[in-house]
């Protein structure tokens, strides 16, 4: 079977799905087409998840699907970018049409929820990876980057955190729980939901955004970096999750909350007269510290001493 | 070392390089931001390279980088688009310093050629291999697709053909030849030479357009099903090609024109009234048959006798 025949059997309905007039040519030629809005800027943003280092051997190709499209539509919520669509380069060992179903079903059903479509391909021989690379619009000079960030504006986050590295040792088989407490975890692992509605809320907001990818301390690293300013982090107000804390119990909860990636959730700093109006629509939001002038992230406790963890500690969920 | 790290430390010059105004953001963000031309589309394409299908398990870095560009960007020269940028996804076995500066500067070495900036990318540990998104801008409307062949049209090219199908017996070891026969055949397939200004110089005039990877019959078909007509390939008609000949005779050659891919140069349909102007430009260009009525691909000898091959002995080639 051909590379677009393959695409075009089991990935039709994303291809169809959303992108809209912002999509001109789509799979098939030797290249897509978008044409975005006048006035508007494209953003880009690639990743790659390889088998064995970044999902497990055994895993359900649809969550797999649905995981795989998530983590790069996360970056351009991140942007503030609206969605508009995405290439799939699959490297396959063999064509296994019970796999490709699953995958293609998880891919279709996360790109409808994001309004992507699929707009081009490349299906290889190969271990098992996929390339998904997404597109989207956003108005010149609008983006939600790294570097705005200034001392003064708090420091927020979009949702729960952590949890997605809680979900890890029932995803890898080394622990099991209630399904009250299984269920949430593991959908926020396999399932994560790409803010993008949020994201385009903070356009003009925000004065620096990303997404949790490498854990919030080593993200809050990267905001502080590329602004030049310091970040606090207060522990106390990390947001709830009572399934973490019923799987690993508070300390461990905690650990994970700080330093834990792949959960896809927004973190921002925003000057403090916009936030009543953003809280009120999007109750998720919790404040979870401050900028400052100087550099670095540390963490404060609830009588403000530095309980900021040694790196070693939280190593190995920051690559 | 960090994701952003590695890229910046080893492809520094192809983020520096080219690119222009069209990057309003480059690496280091959650997305880079392009900011095309009003009035322009973005033209996208992805390819994925493995080790071991795509490429010989032992095989110089440099090489590796040049054809891992170029590949791709050939996939623009066959849309009309002038290039902009491309985002690089690489996966490593490991970070050995003396393959990834052979890989990158044979990258950047070809980006520069190719005016392409890289905008973004990803690292990940697993099985080598790449995948390249490229990105270009082409006037709207005005992109070369495959499906604006109309009889009567000229079918041409703009190179000589299968000297990369040739060069495989050599890239594997399998044969030896005079450097003056090896090295000509080596280079169209290590890295080939994306036809970007010849492919901008076809937009207006071009009816149909494609870069020739699949090998000229397969590539054919696609003009001929996507613009629902016949192409008629006069076998006389085909490029000569020297080194070709002398490494494996006339007849292998013959076969090798037609079905071997991996050439990157460009195939098209053209109104003859716009041959004049561009053969005097383009000393390169063939014209090697016709488009008919009809539908499918033939290959006519010089009397005009049809001497199709059976698919059978070129299906290796055509994947």
């Amino acid at each position: 079977m051909g590379e677009f025949e393959l695409i075009r059997r089991y990935f039709a309905s994303a291809a169809c799905a959303a992108g809209g007039e912002a999509v001109a040519l789509g799979i098939g030629d030797d290249c897509a087409l978008l044409a975005p809005k006048a006035g508007e800027q494209l953003a880009i943003s690639t990743d790659t998840l390889v088998v064995g280092v970044h999902f497990p051997t055994v895993c359900d190709p649809f969550l797999l699907g649905q995981r795989a499209l998530a983590v790069s539509a996360s970056d351009l919520a991140a942007m503030g970018a609206s969605p508009i669509g995405f290439t799939l380069a699959l490297t396959l060992p063999e064509a296994d049409p019970a796999w490709l179903e699953g995958f293609a079903r998880g891919l279709n059903q996360k790109a409808q929820e994001c309004a992507l479509a699929l707009i081009g391909g490349d299906t290889t021989r190969g271990p098992l990876a996929m390339t998904v690379t997404v597109f989207g619009g956003v108005p010149a000079g609008q983006a939600l980057t790294r570097a705005g960030a200034r001392p003064g504006d708090l420091l927020c986050v979009g949702g729960p955190l952590g949890e997605a590295g809680g979900a890890l040792p029932l995803v890898l088989g080394e622990m099991t729980a209630e399904p009250s407490v299984a269920e949430p975890l593991l959908a926020r692992y396999w399932s994560p939901q790409p803010q993008l509605d949020f994201g385009q809320a903070l356009r003009g907001k925000a004065s620096a955004a990303l997404d949790i990818s490498d854990g919030l301390l080593a993200d809050c690293g990267h905001i502080a970096r590329a602004s030049g300013v310091a970040l606090i982090v207060e522990a106390d107000k990390l947001p709830e999750s009572p399934a973490l804390e019923a799987l690993l119990g508070a300390e461990r909860a905690q650990q994970l909350k700080l330093g834990a990636g792949d959960d896809y959730v927004l973190a921002f700093t925003l000057p403090a007269e916009h936030l009543p109006a953003l809280s009120a629509n999007w109750p998720a939001l919790r404040v979870v510290g401050r900028v400052e002038a100087g550099s670095g992230v540390r963490v404060l406790d609830g009588a403000g001493a530095d309980i900021t963890p040694r790196q070693g500690g939280y190593l190995h969920f920051m690559e």
